[in-house]
């Protein structure tokens, strides 16, 4: 039973095969957004600190942070932009960059156990990142594609992972801390994009036994009502054994389709957390309704 | 691949392997439908017919029929209901009795090939409406449960249906006619209910190889939010195997869920269907729309 732990300053989340699926919220991340693309690039980080504070109250687990700004100083903006986040929020976050010097910049401010956004199967992205991982204690999401590319054969991305996996090991970084993208095909391209994922998310469970996460929009690239796939694509893959994704939580149902699937697998005891976030408040005069107002009566004389 | 093919009079419908997911429609059920069954009671069969209209309009496929009032003439109203049905839809009907002489009144005017629901593991029920099936060339549900109830344990479930395709075979019923119901449990009292379901769907496909199907609404049982549990429940039983499903298309976005599960199963060629129910029309003055107005006036001239 793996367990990926990462942490801020003051608080835990672990992703896992019997836990809740952890949902990263991957709205901090200026690729394909003018705006705060601009705004970082001037040194305004309003909205990562309003963007932080809302996908963690839309139900995200963890952050994505991301500073990617062609011709800007990234390794600069993404230690402030980390620094800002965990200002704002006792998330944990996943430090994201192409680039090493910034992922290395990122690391050094963080406080706590951070997942490291990423490495791939490519010799020279092994040789930079995996040492730095080790250096600051963190995990590590594992891409599934190396020098010759994305292979559209699942069992050749299984095996690239899994050199992955090997790979860290040399380094001293235990398998549990590997976190495992499979990388997800647009399915209005590839039309068995969906099963490739199925089959290569139960080989990391069963086989490789690691965790997994993955950019789950990509799945519906170009097609229209978007969301529709992206919240039926997330529970499928749930199913199949991916227990994280880097998603964005203020998107149509996905959080609700994240704790629905949490149900579904056991992983919400009495449906708990289910009940609490969608019962109906109790019709004025009715029992609960009295209870409740009694109770908070009582607290205030209290 | 084993695929149940059922028909209407002028239409077929397919349950399948690699098939998209087949929605039989479970409106048409007086149980805790009081109007409809005081009007089903009274000779009054208008809301069936709507019913009817409005299930396949929403995107059923198939229609099941249930004429199931305490003391009334069960068999003379499901005949009934059965032929009204088959003269406003096309659908192929799912006949849904637990008393044997109204399946019987019910198959007995209905043209095509119905899917029969139900058989259970019982003695007298397998002796009796087995023949029935058989007689009549149509296929049946199978309902994983037998004399000494219902078990919780998957694995005796999945033991009642081998045992309920053996004996079909003995009666000259293949088991590609038999679509067996695994018995979904509510996930709020039984914490393990989904697990269970999705185990034994595996099996009933990997090892049994026969279609599936289910009442889905149990799943919710009792819990707030139920379409956001019984979409959820959908796209991961198909995952594990499920090819059809007794539910109700009227509802939340179980359509919606449907047909992005059939692309996500790669059951959707090019994602057309998704995409022909889904796109957006093009805005006045766009090229598309330019071309569709021109192809209207070419039309009008012709």
């Amino acid at each position: 039973m793996t367990e990926t732990v990462l942490s801020s300053a003051r608080r835990e989340v672990v992703i896992g095969f019997e836990r809740p699926f952890v949902i990263i919220g991957e709205r901090i991340n200026p690729t394909g957004r003018k705006v705060l693309a601009a705004e970082m690039a001037a040194d305004d980080f309003s909205r990562v600190e309003t963007d932080a504070m809302a996908q963690v109250q839309a139900g995200a687990h963890m952050l994505d942070v991301n500073a990617g700004i062609p011709l800007a100083d990234e390794p600069a903006l993404l230690a402030r932009a980390v620094k800002l986040v965990q200002s704002v929020t006792d998330a944990p976050l996943s430090i994201d960059s192409s680039i090493v010097a910034a992922l290395e910049a990122g690391l050094a401010v963080y406080e706590g156990k951070a997942l490291v956004n990423s490495v791939t199967g490519e010799e020279e992205r092994l040789e930079s990142v995996l040492p730095l991982v080790r250096k600051h204690g963190a995990a590590v999401v594992a891409i599934s594609n190396d020098e010759t590319g994305i292979s559209e054969d699942p069992d050749v991305r299984f095996e690239v992972a899994k050199r992955i996996v090997e790979r860290a090991a040399d380094h001293g970084i235990p398998r549990s801390d590997i976190v495992v993208d499979p990388l997800v095909m647009p399915i209005g391209a590839i039309n068995q994009a969906g099963r490739q994922v199925m089959h290569i998310l139960r080989r990391l469970r069963e086989e490789l036994k690691v965790n997994s996460t993955c950019g789950a929009s990509n799945i519906s690239f170009g097609l229209p009502n978007r969301n529709g796939i992206n919240g039926t694509f997330l529970s499928m893959a749930i199913t199949a054994g991916m227990t994280s994704a880097i998603t964005n939580p203020l998107h149509g149902d996905i959080v609700q389709t994240c704790l629905a699937a949490d149900v579904m697998m056991g992983h919400d005891p009495d449906c708990r957390r289910w009940i609490a976030k969608y019962r109906e408040p109790p019709a004025p005069g009715s029992e609960g309704e009295r209870g409740r107002r009694a109770g908070g009566r009582r607290r205030r004389r209290g």
